[in-house]
């Protein structure tokens, strides 16, 4: 299985996953700035996999800084946090690490070199705790998983998205691992194609069976019963609806329609249960997403504009089961258990 | 308006659609076997329009053998009856557009000359009846739009796909021509993209307001109150289902959940009453039209397979109502009016 990122000999690996799945390239970074612009250009991505790198940045920046005095190492690790948090200002994982980083750096009262070391192995822990996570959630989903299931994915919300092992993927990895025969067919997700380039990639680079299709055949296929499971993942999960990738709401009513059961893997530090489908605003990217195939080809006429929102909303009523990494709970047990 | 196909001075000029978005291109074709070549190749498509083409190209060939004895004529349009049946073997309206003409050919005792002056007559009536088709599908069909609505369409059944005016987007045309303001959202279609392609090229040739989504959005849009009415065309009508390309499925679904009309453009000659769902199988193409955009960018990884249906199923209960050139009609309607 491929760690999207590691932290090694203090310095931080990580796929180029805008190579992906044509070229496997480790990028090797030293220091923070590098750390910030993969972010920004996505050579990394993914809400679990974007806040841990954001707290290796830091890390890195503790490294470079440690030598300096008090005052001026908090100055500077101030500019840092700074920095890697603008890379992606919507991608509230990056809030979250850097600001469990910087409350290790602004509060203990050490030398910047023992800093240093606390905040190195914070963002390790960090990373590790990613992984924990995801495996636990994959020991629930793996229960509601049968032999010989065509899993239905959408996106990419494995091992690439995550430091390993993912969070939709997950519940099909612990199955495999368990024995199970299992094969997956993943929805291509345009506009950006994470499920043909990314979800595609790591299931074959592991040998897990995996079949892709464009984003118009989940029904088709559900209709004739050639998928008995879905499970996608979630960047934000409100106390009525799933927030996830643009085209989920879609494959959930198919699901629904044939009566095919529908999760949703969801760490629980993705659960924001005080809000609901009102409070959130659906961001819209760039037009040329659509009209430019990953910027390369042109499939409208110049002159034609396109809409790209870039999640969907999917109400509780089309979800199943929505797997943590406490268990599997459906819509109401979950609210009962974390609000 | 672009008329796809047109039949001028003994000779047939199409658009090679091939070409678009990008390069408005006409090919002049003055015998029949390049008329088959661009059917083969797909230079034209859609339904109607293959009909109208294979008839053109019957034409000319009665012209390129119309000085021969009566025998030796008979045997070579049979000859090239069979090259034009033979390019794209799935397509029924070809079968039906040859075998049309083909009954005079066989049938009249007149001398070839005359035969191929009433050959061409009934290529240009053929032609002529689906532009008119067309016209009261877009005059019944108008009736069930209001102004300012936003049409969601899937897939191209517009006028390239016919002769002229098009099947799902004659409504369209029809209420802008009484006045109404109305605007397209095309879904792109993938795996093809006849929605990015075409719908988007001849609205925009027709400065009819349009905007392309991603095959992802459509259930978005909807939830969100941003569609009032979906238009679709069909290849065939059954007694229960609506097959049309693939796709059309989820969006009739996202439709019902948002209780916004589902509506079919269907010539009655694409109804097929006497089939139900199980007599009809659903065509597979190539993995590489999933894997490989327009035959030019490469978007999944090497060895992993793809599937790839071509058209959806959508039974009768997600339909709202059918719009043939007689007038609209609910499911239960149309069976009784042409079962």
């Amino acid at each position: 299985m491929l760690p999207s990122i590691e932290w090694k000999n203090s310095k931080v690996y990580m796929i180029d996953q805008t190579l992906l799945p044509f070229e496997l390239k480790h990028l090797e970074l030293d220091n923070f700035r590098d750390v910030a612009t993969s972010i920004k250009v996505m050579n990394i991505r993914g809400a679990p996999a974007i806040g841990v790198a954001a707290a290796m940045g830091m890390a890195l920046a503790s490294i470079e800084y440690k030598e300096l005095p008090k005052e001026k190492f908090l100055e500077k690790m101030e500019e840092a946090a700074n920095i890697i948090k603008s890379t992606r200002p919507t991608a509230s994982n990056l809030f979250w690490a850097v600001n469990r980083i910087w409350n290790i750096v602004s509060t203990y009262p050490d030398h910047p070199t023992i800093i240093s070391d606390l905040v190195i192995e914070e963002a390790k822990l960090m990373a590790q705790e990613d992984i924990n996570v995801n495996k636990n959630i994959g020991k629930h989903g793996a229960s509601l998983l049968s032999n010989d299931d065509v899993v239905l994915t959408h996106c990419n919300a494995g091992s690439l998205a995550t430091v390993q092992y993912g969070t939709a993927l997950a519940p099909v990895r612990a199955a495999i691992e368990e024995g199970k025969q299992i094969k997956v067919i993943a929805d291509e997700t345009r506009p950006r194609l994470q499920g043909a380039r990314l979800t595609a990639y790591e299931l074959q680079y592991d040998k897990i069976p995996v079949k892709v299709i464009s984003d118009t055949s989940s029904g088709l296929l559900m209709y004739l019963g050639l998928i008995n499971k879905v499970i996608v993942g979630t960047d934000r999960v409100t106390s009525d609806a799933v927030f996830n990738k643009i085209g989920t709401y879609l494959v959930a009513l198919a699901a629904k329609e044939n009566n095919i059961p529908f999760y949703v893997a969801a760490p629980t530090s993705t659960l924001s249960l005080n809000e609901n489908v009102r409070d959130v605003t659906i961001e819209q990217r760039d037009s040329r997403e659509v009209s430019h195939v990953l910027g390369k080809l042109q499939i409208v006429p110049d002159g034609v504009d396109c809409l790209n929102y870039a999640f969907d909303i999917t109400p509780f009523k089309l979800v199943t089961g929505i797997i943590t990494e406490d268990g599997v709970f459906n819509p109401k047990e979950l609210i009962k258990r974390y609000k």
